[in-house]
């Protein structure tokens, strides 16, 4: 994977998330944007630097046929920014599967699909396998805040008897639809309305549960999660939503992991508008302890679009297969050192 | 590498590092210590409890010849904590190499050798590849604070242009011999003497400079390494040693990596008995910006111990080679959760 020649990459899903991969693959000498792909019939024939201003000069236009414009520019790699839940992209990742290449999606259910839909699960699998393709579904969050990197710090224990991960996030200071997707504004009554639709708040939140259960070897007996709305006490004012004291400021998720009545597994999510000391902190009970903590935390947003990028030539690495963000190595990346000036003290 | 049978694993080494290795893997049900091995005469043939209380009633005594132990009894993957400096151990490794293993070592010049013995690294890797092992060496530090995690931390960048990575330990809260290790107790002449001798300090420090540049695909013009005493201010007794003001408490070693005349790598390691505000802090000069710190720091030894183990499985998933940690999934285990409780949200 540390050829000269730049990988060649279609990328699917033209929305906020896609902006920002958009302009990252056309940033990175090894990696080529050789299509964009895009369902809206709205987005179909524009040219892309009416959405990304980096496209410039690409001579890019949105396509609306995916397996066409991979096959016809020969992608090896698909970058896929569209939906959160599996029902609303199974058969875009049938199709993608097919095309033989490595997909890296933001999808938050496809970071560990063998919770909520094990028969897609092994159909996309064996797709894989058939036609050499690798699946992979990675993020901030879920994909790298609360299961890769506890995961990665467990491997400094003896033990590890237990995992907590926080996260809290001022949504004020983050993009308006999260915002939005966080519920600050609604009512209390809205909120519960919203919950009811199984269409709202932190996706794939179990799935962040259920991947670092799995990859501690962790036999769950119980996994759970609960969302709640965390209540505006003071008014908040940001450019995109006004909230009154008692109205929503945002969301509170909990998901919950039990072994042998014992919690195991705790990771505890606020998103809201006015959040205080915004944070990520990781918490092992373990031989050794280990206790890293992040003051303001880290941005969502560039953060995802990064991973999903710095994910391709990873994928690419290892075999065909639906795979998680457990499954790949750090890097392929190598460079020579050969006319370094080299100073060591011994 | 799921199967219920566990791994077979020979160690080599019985020294402070040794015990808590051996110890680590008869706990663990996954990995079955079948042989241990030590050059030193006065320890062969002695039984391995006599060093290990783990070790009771496990029939095994401490032999002199690797290679027989490792033949004879089977065994797919070795464990090795012996010396720090590859001269000192490249005859092991040859050894080692030759009889189809996987090895896991916390040799610190072995995390990467293509820094100062380039010839033995392609030597030793070629030998991997012709005999089906495979070669990692690893640790807390190097092989996990200030190389792994950067840049699995800079995975979440969409561009990094600087590594900062700090740790300060409290040698006075470590054994003695790390305490002897960092020169406590000294005078500033024997310091230097033994700086000048090449076999003092923490080993490994440019090697973690190395491998996070190569795997960065930072193509460095300079790396260097500097080291330091600190000097006592004040008394300081621990239960191994007394430190008068003026004399030595411990060492300060920084490595410094540049590119285009600019620092990209500063690597900063303090260990001195009463260092005050003992911690490890990762900040990453990047889009987004990154800084993780934990207070207290993480305690070496028994993390060392720990990354050698739960490396075994995952060197075993990866092809033969000298390996390095960037090039290892982080987990190869999986569990089935056909009877979870699941209680989704949604």
């Amino acid at each position: 994977m540390s050829s000269s020649q730049p990988i060649r990459v279609v990328h699917v899903g033209v929305g906020p998330m896609g902006y920002r991969v958009l302009a990252l693959i056309l940033e990175r000498p090894d990696l080529e944007l050789v299509g964009v792909v895009d369902a809206d019939p709205s987005k179909i024939g524009r040219s892309l630097e009416e959405f990304v201003p980096q496209g410039k000069g690409s001579g890019l236009c949105i396509e609306g046929d995916m397996s066409a414009c991979i096959e016809r520019n020969r992608a090896v790699a698909v970058t896929h920014t569209t939906v959160s839940y599996l029902p609303e992209c199974i058969d875009q990742l049938r199709e993608i599967t097919r095309a033989g290449v490595a997909m890296v999606s933001s999808a938050e259910e496809l970071l560990y699909p063998w919770l909520r839909h094990p028969k897609w699960a092994d159909e996309v699998d064996e797709l894989c396998k058939k036609h050499g393709s690798r699946l992979l579904g990675t993020g901030i969050n879920p994909g790298f805040l609360m299961d890769l990197l506890p995961l990665l710090a467990g491997l400094s224990c003896e033990r590890v008897r237990a995992v907590r991960a926080e996260r809290v996030v001022n949504a004020a200071t983050r993009r308006g639809p999260l915002q939005k997707k966080v519920g600050a504004g609604l009512s209390t009554e809205e909120f519960a309305k919203r919950v009811a639709s199984g269409r709202f708040g932190h996706v794939g939140f179990c799935e962040s549960g259920a991947l670092l259960a799995s990859k501690l070897g962790w036999k769950l007996d119980t996994l759970g999660e609960t969302i709640e709305p965390v209540i505006a006490q003071a008014p908040v004012k940001t450019g995109f939503v006004e909230v009154q004291p008692g109205e929503v400021a945002g969301v509170h998720q909990v998901v919950s992991g039990t072994m042998d009545g014992r919690e195991t597994i705790h990771l505890d999510l606020k998103m809201y508008v006015g959040a205080p000391d915004p944070h990520d902190a990781l918490t092992l009970d373990s031989d050794p302890p280990v206790a890293w903590r992040s003051d303001q935390g880290i941005a969502g947003d560039p953060a995802t679009a990064a991973i999903l990028v710095n994910s391709i030539d990873r994928l690419l690495a290892v075999s065909p297969g639906l795979k998680t963000v457990a499954d790949l190595p750090a890097s392929v990346k190598s460079v020579s050192f050969a006319d370094l000036d080299f100073q060591p003290y011994y």
